[in-house]
């Protein structure tokens, strides 16, 4: 057991998550938290997901085995920065920022060198629609893939190495199945999988609440599709602001070339090129058929 | 009881999930079905949706009260083409047809008048992304919208009346709630909270796969908001080309309005125009927060 103090840098939805898991799973060492909203901080602290508040985050972060740097991409980068004084060799830093690439060139520049802290990046593929410490859930992680970044230069030292794998450890612990990827391709990849689905969602919603506000017939009418291609319309701004300005060419593409397939599929809404769309989709490998129920005769 | 003699022509996922909740219900009279598809009808006899299965349409609707017309809206067109000569006055149809408009103007030409039967336009909201009768629910229609577009014109009978005011209790006991709607909003309304979602889900799920094809680390990474973006790339060109066809004009509408959404923010994926969509999608009224999880501590 290496990692007896952990130190959580932003205390919302996730770095809640994160501290909770830890007691849900026996870690029995310390958790110090640090949030730049002192409400975040304070319901992280009642809820038990930290054991002490610190004033700031050089404080918080002293002494610790571990750093989680928890917060939207370009809070993560700006701590970075600000503590890579503060900390020292022996302690490893981690962080859950939804992309990569910015977050690794920031690693390569500040840490994994002699007389520097270690960073190992990751990212947790989960979250919700909502943020905030209030929505922090100890099973949040539980059936998701942890995705771990590591930059191929930069050496860890061997002390750094065993925090990481103990780290490695407590995600699978959370009910994670961790998984390692190059950084440009975790940013290619949440382009098409996660960022995407989020900006069409957002453009949908807009577009509907613009066409129909508080139409009742509208809200009757529409089912679990509406749901499903509505739910992340209310996705925070804050967190996704970050996301697109340290994504925006993965997803400018991404975006770009769905365009282009709405409007092919517009142009031949009564043609048979239809059906090669429809058959195209129904190839998509996660598209499998529920089974049938079972008779009840 | 006026209804004591039902006929379902189409016994698909629909046709077969009304079979089985009327009896899940407790309706006590016949059931006749028929398909063109002797697979489809032999399973919806075996799973007791029908109790008697004809060898024709014209066979299967002799001397029912009501008659149910399940199937893609073209089907269910041809049917009311095919039948309008062999159905007599006191006999009552009704569809679960995806569009309305031409379903509309069909029974305005072939029913509705002195010495035809009666015909009551109707559309469950509910639906599953995999067809037949093997996927039919006796709960299927529990918690939805049934829609009814009644022409405002052509007048039924007092017999008529009764059978369609009987029927809409049965489909209350179902578990739906009815509406009333003009089958202009009503085609208008499903192109934006059911089409459109249908077919941003196509596209997308038809890029995905020429994109990624087999790709695992794709399929590792993707997570619920993948899962619900292309839950509905599965459903069957079969059913969509005829609503591609019967409400292209308003499909049309809807996707270009995405599509330069969509352009909107791509373009303003860096800029301060991002920060109003989103705040534009928040406000969106389906868009509640989920209540925050009791405290654990």
């Amino acid at each position: 057991m290496l990692i007896e103090r952990i130190t959580i840098l932003g205390t919302g939805l996730l770095g809640t998550s994160v501290g909770l898991a830890l007691r849900a799973h026996g870690f029995m060492g310390s958790i110090t938290g640090w949030d730049r909203d002192p409400k975040q901080l304070q319901i992280a602290l009642n809820r038990g997901a930290i054991d002490t508040a610190s004033i700031d985050a050089p404080s918080a972060v002293k002494g610790a085995d571990l750093v989680v740097l928890s917060g939207p991409v370009f809070a993560i980068v700006g701590w970075m920065e600000q503590l890579s004084s503060c900390l020292k060799p022996g302690q490893l830093v981690t962080d859950v920022g939804s992309t990569k690439r910015r977050i690794n060139a920031c690693a390569e520049r500040w840490f994994n060198q002699p007389g520097h802290a270690d960073f190992l990046p990751g990212h947790p593929m989960a979250g919700k629609e909502v943020s905030g410490a209030a929505n922090g859930d100890a099973t949040l992680f539980d059936g998701a893939v942890w995705l771990f970044t590591p930059n191929e230069t930069g050496v860890m030292d061997a002390h750094a190495q065993a925090l990481a794998a103990e780290w490695r450890e407590w995600v699978s612990r959370f009910g994670s199945k961790t998984m390692d990827l190059d950084a440009v391709r975790h940013d290619e990849l949440c382009a098409w999988v996660s960022h995407l689905p989020q900006m069409v969602s957002t453009a949908l919603t807009a577009l509907l609440e613009d066409k129909f506000g508080d139409a009742e017939d509208m809200r009757a009418i529409g089912g679990r599709a509406l749901r499903e291609m509505t739910r992340l319309g209310c996705s925070p701004y804050s967190m996704w602001r970050d996301i697109a300005h340290t994504n925006a060419d993965e997803i400018e593409s991404a975006l770009l070339a769905l365009e282009q397939r709405l409007t092919h599929l517009r142009e031949n809404l009564k043609s048979p090129e239809l059906r090669e769309e429809f058959s195209r989709a129904n190839q998509f490998r996660l598209c499998q058929p529920a089974p049938p129920i079972p008779d009840k005769v």
